[in-house]
């Protein structure tokens, strides 16, 4: 393991936080809040400690995919362990586990609060948490490959961990300019929500922020109704740009350089869409009353379908109070989640394509024993590799999520609290059912819980394994005798 | 597909159900009561359509592993549809889809009721119910293996195909003779339980039912409390056999033939055992209460640990009204199950045991991408097939739990009543939380959600392909050229 050079990423990635901090600092300024300094103070502990790191560069760049994995997993929790000080800081959020649990659910996509009352924070707090979910959403570490010259072999192996799906489509040959081309794609769909919202009437502020949670399919919200109190134009927007945030940025790629019909004959894309299509029609029969106008069940429908799916967790009204089939068709789609490649977390579409292709292979294996079976994903057959990690995802990931629904469940709540605290977290949508619940916040829950559920958060965030082998005693050892075996 | 040879051998299970349905009917007329007539009618039946059946030999006895997925999920729809009639008949479950739930549960030694009074059925039907389970428990097809001489090859496929775990051990070269063990072994322990049960000064009908149930892992009782009511000797000693009926089988067979230390060594043995032993630990930890007896936590907590990874069902107190923790735990030990080749069901020890060892490999993959990986389960290097297609049965597993559960609650009952709903059937279980608890029944549901539970229950008890296979086209086309050509 080379160490040297993990610690000189982690330094930049720390360097580029004090600037992300000094940005919300600005923010602080500019509404002469006294917040404002807690986020200077942070940025400046950042540099002292990021600067001295990077000013020698590393010797040898060695760097495989273990160092990839390690880097990853530890760049998320030094970012956001520094990311939660200018809360402790303002005393905005006094706790450190809560000011904690709030930065992972910010830089992880989550959404997930402690707050009970958001509307009390400063405006640069609010930046502070939109703007995380902004940077988490596409990567922290995609961003320093777009801005910082490393090696050549780094880069693909800081990639390959940190971008969600079961494997990482390179635009270009470089990597680095794919890096850099995600970046301004994401940039300009993020400029074109934010141009809606104020079209819309949103005031700048809140449009910004709104744009910041909805591109990385994060959900922190400014009003303590989320999005409840917007107008029928804006919460219709906003449900289909967070569809197109949970969209492959591939297939924009794609449509940039004019291959349309390769975009638009993904199979993913389709799935998604159709799971979509299908799950809005039913919960629209499941939920609509008498008296209620057609035009609110199907925008609260397809809003929240929207919003779960894409594992954004805007709410526009209290699902916890649907009928029983609705709420089991939102927790499904928790666990299906976006497009690979897009900034939603969840199992993802393409993943679920390839579980459900691989058990339809064994079934016809048991008709049929002596074929030979092959997978095939947007017309191309699947590499047996990719098939293989899919199968263990699956595993690892209910392992997961048994063992910290146990943990949770210590503290004594109702099943369906513990059950979907953890489907919320690991997921990284944010609100779940009953205490949970979209109108509910996580504060109640003790700091053990909100560590497990930090767990889930950053595991559910960098695919499950990065943060997995950090638990491994092997990766620890400077030299040990099989890693130099096996590099 | 060879139809002939599969209606021959369904035939054979026909007139064996007769034999049995006119045992329940001799168990009546002892009672003197006029529902022993509805058995000899519907015996009558299963031999009008059985003996014309069999009575000539089929030509081609041609047999592979699809004729025996196919035979093995037809002959226990079959014989459930048969064995519902006496229910009928007698009136004392006038509805047959209700009826056919029932057996259905019987069978698949699943145990859960539509039944409210349990104590108002006649003497015969209790003890129909409770046949079921016996039979059911170590397999229909089993025995009629035992029994009846069949062609060579078709004997493994039917083996394979009804015997619960990833891989059927055959304990001796002739698969006849191997299904006579088992069942000698099974006989061998039902009497040992008997004898126990009688000693404890159990009735004599109470005790014999009460056996066939936990001998099945079924949990079928003939009081409307399960097992409370009797005493706390009765209650470990059933807590105790319950265990033992949830052993791999081919471990008794080790140690008649005085191979020991191979049979204590057993891998999936003491992980089994360690789990009963933790779970058994948190439960009474999480359970006690200030002036309850130990002795009484600890008993509740071993006899619903035993009974719930066993997959039995018997209860001796209301775990409903556990704390959160407890619960979590009986419904994680719901999914584990018990051990392979055991009576029990769930997704079985030997499983959750390849599955955690090939997620290490992965994991080890990624820090060592060139190590070359091989999963060991009971000191033997296992075949890749083996685990290919454990990996795709929790797939399958996942799939069907998540559009049951879907199904299910489109009547609008909580989630938990609907998830442990599915919990309870697809893993053979009885009782689960909510409306469907221990002190509760399934009599509630629509006939919709009743037949998606049977599905699942019989799914769940034949390991999930044997069920799915039915709904391939291919498979009902008499001689499709792949079919041909792969044959």
């Amino acid at each position: 393991m080379n160490f040297r050079v993990i610690s000189y990423i982690l330094g930049w990635a720390l360097n580029l936080e004090s600037v992300f901090l000094l940005l919300s600092a600005a923010v602080g300024l500019l509404y002469g809040e006294s917040a404002a300094l807690s986020f200077v103070y942070a940025a400046l502990i950042c540099l002292a400690i990021g600067v001295p790191t990077v000013i020698k560069k590393p010797k040898s760049m060695v760097f495989f995919a273990r160092e990839g994995f390690v880097t990853v997993a530890l760049c998320w929790i030094v970012m956001s362990l520094f990311g939660a000080l200018p809360f402790v800081f303002s005393g905005e959020i006094p706790r450190f586990t809560d000011a904690l649990f709030e930065t992972v659910s910010g830089f992880t996509t989550t959404g997930a609060s402690i707050l009970t009352d958001v509307e009390a924070l400063s405006h640069c707090s609010l930046f502070w948490r939109s703007f995380t979910h902004w940077i988490g959403g596409m990567g922290v570490l995609v961003f320093l490959l777009a801005v910082l010259p490393l090696a050549g072999g780094s880069q693909m192996y800081l990639m390959q961990a940190e971008s969600p799906g079961p494997s990482v489509g390179k635009l270009v040959p470089k990597t680095r300019y794919t890096a850099l081309i995600l970046y301004a794609l994401y940039i300009l769909l993020s400029v074109a929500e934010f141009i809606f919202l104020l079209t819309g009437g949103m005031p700048a502020f809140d449009a910004i922020t709104t744009t910041f949670a909805t591109a990385g399919t994060g959900g922190f919200g400014t009003k303590n109704d989320s999005i409840a109190g917007f107008s029928p134009y804006i919460q219709w927007g906003i449900g289909v740009f967070m569809l197109l945030f949970g969209v492959n940025f591939n297939l924009y790629f794609l449509l940039l350089i004019k291959r349309w019909k390769q975009a638009l004959k993904s199979e993913e894309l389709r799935a998604y869409l159709g799971i979509v299509a299908v799950a809005t029609t039913v919960i629209c029969i499941n939920t609509h009353t008498a008296g209620t106008p057609v035009g609110d069940t199907v925008r609260n429908a397809f809003f929240q379908v929207s919003s779960i799916m894409t594992t954004t967790g805007f709410a526009t009204c209290d699902f916890g109070l649907w009928p029983a089939l609705s709420k089991t068709v939102l927790v499904l789609l928790m666990m299906i989640g976006a497009c690979a490649g897009s900034t939603g977390g969840g199992i993802k579409v393409s993943r679920i394509l390839i579980l459900l292709k691989r058990a339809r292979e064994e079934l016809r294996r048991f008709i049929f024993p002596n074929s030979v079976s092959k997978i095939r994903l947007e017309k191309k057959i699947l590499d047996r590799e990719v098939v293989h990690t899919t199968g263990a995802f699956l595993i690892v990931y209910v392992f997961i999520f048994a063992v910290s629904t146990l943990l949770v469940s210590i503290e004594g709540h109702d099943t369906e609290t513990c059950f979907t605290a953890v489907a919320a977290t690991i997921n990284n949508i944010g609100p779940g059912l009953s205490l949970v619940g979209p109108t509910e916040n996580f504060s109640f829950f003790s700091d053990f819980s909100k560590y497990v559920l930090i767990f889930d958060m950053l595991a559910g965030r960098l695919e499950l394994f990065p943060m997995l082998i950090l638990f491994s005693p092997r990766i620890w050892l400077k030299n040990p005798p099989t890693l130099r075996k096996h590099a």
